[in-house]
């Protein structure tokens, strides 16, 4: 059985009604139990032990409090929205050491908060009229002053994929990869079509093949900044490669003897395999059985 | 089996590799066999028999062309993006009457030309400045001309599910749904959580009933204005329902039969099923076998 999904698992209530009722809002900002995710920009602030830190409510902090929800004890947990005109740190990679630390279920929390506090930090203003936008229901939107246009945080769909042919399957790199990493191929769902055909449409346009027969097989969020990734499988109908190399640098049909040494990490194995983290993880184990 | 599922199988390619090359672009924009889709708004203009209105691009129409792709011909598919500050009516019915006389393949590719036009409509202005935003990679994307930020079209994932337990399953109705019509229960899926959690949150959230063994069946493009329909199955513990009444005016279970009645419009049918174009009745026809 592969392992159990990162940045899934997140043992909360998102407590939808909260977010719409400002009476019941503001009583759980006032409850005793309630904390607040310490943050360092988008980054967490980690423990003692590594874990997250979760802080009482400081009233100085004039910070909008956005809703997390509430967990399995009755606490509100909630996460401070960015100062207005703060500048968030997006491509740092200390979150990436730090979230190794984290608990799933820890990791799963901060993901979400971190999406949803990154997107507050990039909407300030209306795209519709360029007003200042305002934080409303308990956090999970932002509506316009001007022309009352309603924002919601985005959660962008990406297909991620493992081509196969008889018994092997197809693995890529990006240029910016660590050496020797490969992973499965992947690409963001676009306007007017379905998952199985953005999957298609991606190892076509990757890799150039086609395929047949996509079948689903995972997903996963995954939070830099706020994708939701859609794991598949997919029969491809011949093995010869065209690749667009603005997108990939290498791609190779591996075995599975070579997928299961390379997720051992043995030492003669063909290519390094993506960390336990990652969905493209999840699909090898889950092909290489 | 169902029947295919709505706005799929547009017959295009979406040479994403003219989107980045400047000059292949301007190439396709001078192709004699270039097309433009006629639309009235973000409303498709129906031909004489139905069908949509391709025309030859027109050099005195200063909207910028969006590229849709290369059709099977080999010939360039555009359309207009929106003229800065033209009002587009996202509530018109209209549509709703016109998209049934349209072929699947029309239908298709007018949905994501829909989509597409429509975020263009709401995104003239940059979220993280606020500064005006233009137009770039072939129409899918617009970039800010102060600060430089990348913004791209809008796919919004949205669950619809049905909840099984043993020979039925729910179907709920909001309050604007026409009289006696019933279907699948939905909700968007939100930062920090998988498709298999929003199913489960979705469930419990509309319906007060907890879920297991969430499995996918299908999705579908739905560009009202740009979601992704992911349809899935999930098996309910017990059929003890508490319904969120901001959500839904009615939930009920239902067994195949009365399934089967409604999808075949009989007179004495429990309820109205969805139709064809939607993924609920997919869902429908795909459970009631």
């Amino acid at each position: 059985m592969p392992l159990p999904l990162g940045f899934t698992g997140a043992r909360i209530d998102r407590a939808d009604r909260l977010r719409t009722d400002a009476e019941a809002f503001a009583a759980a900002t006032q409850d005793p139990r309630a904390t607040c995710l310490a943050m360092d920009g988008i980054d967490p602030v980690p423990g003692e032990r590594g874990g997250l830190i979760w802080e009482p409510l400081d009233p100085a902090d004039d910070r909008a409090l956005l809703l997390l929800g509430i967990d399995d004890a009755g606490a509100p947990r909630f996460v401070r929205a960015p100062a207005p005109g703060a500048r968030i740190d997006a491509r740092s990679r200390t979150v990436m050491r730090l979230i190794p630390l984290l608990s799933p279920e820890e990791a799963a929390l901060y993901g979400g908060a971190r999406s949803l506090v990154d997107w507050h930090a990039r909407h300030g203003f209306c795209a519709v009229c360029a007003a200042p936008t305002a934080i409303f229901r308990g956090g999970w939107g932002r509506k316009c002053g001007n022309c009352g246009s309603e924002h919601f945080p985005r959660v962008d769909p990406v297909v991620i994929m493992l081509a196969e042919y008889q018994d092997r399957v197809l693995v890529g790199r990006q240029p910016g990869f660590p050496p020797g990493f490969f992973s499965a191929l992947a690409g963001f769902v676009e306007p007017g079509e379905s998952l199985e055909e953005a999957v298609a449409r991606e190892l076509f346009e990757e890799a150039g093949i086609q395929v047949s027969d996509v079948v689903y097989v995972a997903s996963q969020p995954w939070p830099f900044p706020s994708s939701l990734m859609i794991g598949c499988r997919a029969v491809a109908h011949d093995t010869a490669l065209t690749i667009d190399t603005t997108e990939l640098e290498a791609a190779m049909w591996v075995e599975r003897a070579e997928v299961r040494a390379a997720l051992a990490g043995e030492m003669g194995a063909s290519f390094m395999a993506p960390p336990p983290l990652a969905i493209a993880r999840y699909l090898l184990e889950d092909w290489a059985g």
